[in-house]
């Protein structure tokens, strides 16, 4: 366990914001959310899953809704307790901790501010190793875990307390839910014990999302951090270009659409098109997949490397797109079913990155 | 206090069908349940008010949605119970008894299948002296009582505790997650202490309904039972006449519409529209009405004088249209700003029917 000082959040709010491949929120937000939670209520814990008592109740923590909204509709604390609140009365066993359900600029800050708020320590790991827009797109889902109570709140002081019968029921409730929240809201779902942390979250991901920021606040005015970056995750470099077209509306609770950069650099004359619900899903060449869901698809910033959101993405923006292998939990059967390409409606197989930048033409 | 046997039950259920003008669900599936109930369970006793302790909680009971739904996905004991176990489990005084929140085809039953169950008695009284098809439109509204909590349940075994702020929002979320699990669900609301009943509730409407059924059913192939029943009643013939005409589409959670009919007998050449929100809402004759919400407009079969729902009425059928004067709870401001017509959208003023009646040319 250590102490995270405000130096710690911000480089967990931008590294997370890598990971959230355009989703789980605007890292900005997040992050003034967090260090405000530290400078008025004190210390924030970070303990390894390993720490965990087996039977001590883990409560994840998290906002729902399309980012489009989550920008303009900014989550307080206290109905962030309230949902807390409504949690823990309703489990006969103690909460020992708080997590992140996925790692994201605002969904990675949540936890924390909920850690500094109840003096519980958050947990150094979260359910997807990444951000993905829907409720059952998390490893607990797929080790049979029910999400089970649901947690909800709104800004107006409204409450909800869900038993879902599954992760599929569970997102269907809270989306119809947070929609009429007004298009954002709290949701904490899947209260686990420390053994179910241990055995089904990905571990470690908040350290991996401070190392990244470090990385990328260290090589600030020094060139394109994004070479160094590349080697420390170990992924690829997909396209360098700019925004041509932007597609995006707010449907269905999620922010959906596509984006269609030029290329540049040595990408001059190609062009890419990346599409997304919440999160960047699929990017293809001439139609052809060069990275897809659930492999780590990643738009950042030219000049300084900085993740841009997907409700941050402007014409004209000049961008580098990355991509990462996913954690091998996805790479299972139950887990392509989950959160593969067909499952947004994608009509292809899914393919590792890895095998897919074999096939690609790529610059010299 | 009484017990209610299988002929009280029966008329009840049909009495209910003619003040629950046309919505709260058929008479026929509610009817059924409570009768299966009653012989499952023992006996179902019915208590007026008065007899209530006064800080004791009365939980009503009540289906949510569109009656379209409701005849064909028919609501079983398991949910019921599940709903009311929920929502018994939420709150920290001691539950003394159930209530209808309408007087309605299925929601007058319901309450007697659970008081079967849970052995409770029955309070003779409901919180809208009809049926009315939006959750906040009950006279506990009108008293500033709040709804919460709201347990819900489907047949899939999803439940749901909410906690809204106030009635609209309580209405405004269990609409949307009605329509989630299927268009129609468990939800029960405005769990009431024995003194909130006796100053807030319409009384006696139970036994009101079980005189009309008993008065319809004494004179069954007697002749026309409606002028019995309209001087028993103290209502109006609107008019006379068969469906010439049906739109009815299941939007929104609701059955919504419109029924034209054409005149009959002493009303032969004339022409009614009625428009309909799961109940029949206003009558109106060459755009003038002749009745309108909050007053009742209740339309029953020509030859017996039974009560026909929104669901139910057909192409063809011969009926007359009756109108009762509402309970005086519904003629107040904040009554009418609940209620009245310019709430559904209707571009009128309410005029109280007994007015209406008179301005009306009627057949001599």
């Amino acid at each position: 366990m250590r102490h995270l000082d405000a130096q710690a959040i911000e480089d967990i709010a931008v590294g997370a914001a890598v990971l959230g491949t355009g989703g789980g929120g605007d890292p900005y937000i997040g992050k003034l959310m967090a260090l405000q939670a530290l400078e008025t209520y004190g210390p924030i814990t970070l303990i390894h899953p390993n720490e965990l008592d087996e039977e001590g109740v883990v409560i994840p923590a998290a906002m729902m809704g399309a980012p489009t909204v989550l920008v303009e509709k900014i989550p307080g604390t206290r109905e962030l307790m309230a949902t807390f609140e409504l949690m823990k009365e309703s489990l006969s066993q103690p909460v020992v901790a708080t997590m992140p359900i996925e790692v994201g600029g605002v969904n990675s800050m949540i936890p924390l501010v909920v850690a500094a708020q109840t003096g519980l320590p958050v947990v150094d790991a979260d359910a997807m190793g990444r951000a993905f827009p829907e409720a059952q797109m998390v490893t607990f889902h797929l080790d049979g875990i029910s999400p089970a109570p649901v947690a909800m709140a709104d800004e107006k002081g409204n409450r909800m307390l869900l038993y879902p019968q599954d992760s599929i029921w569970s997102e269907c409730f809270a989306r119809s839910i947070t929609i009429q929240m007004g298009g954002s809201a709290t949701a904490f779902d899947f209260p686990v014990q420390g053994r179910q942390v241990k055995k089904s979250a990905i571990s470690g991901t908040l350290t991996l999302a401070e190392r990244i920021g470090r990385l990328l606040r260290e090589k600030q005015g020094k060139g394109s951090p994004i070479p160094d970056l590349l080697q420390e995750l170990g992924g690829w470099e997909l396209f360098s270009g700019k925004v041509s077209d932007m597609d995006r509306r707010t449907v269905g609770g999620f922010a959906k659409g596509k984006a269609c950069f030029a290329g540049m650099d040595d990408w001059q004359g190609r062009e890419l098109e990346i599409r997304f619900q919440n999160e960047y899903l699929i990017a293809l060449e001439d139609g052809r997949p060069l990275a897809m869901t659930p492999d780590l698809i990643i738009v950042l910033d030219r000049e300084t490397g900085l993740p841009i959101t997907t409700e941050g993405l402007k014409y004209g923006a000049r961008v580098v797109v990355i991509a990462l292998s996913c954690h091998p939990k996805w790479r299972t059967e139950k887990g392509i079913a989950t959160v593969g390409p067909r499952y947004f409606g994608y009509d292809v197989d899914y393919i590792p990155v890895e095998q897919l930048v074999e096939k690609v033409s790529r610059p010299s």
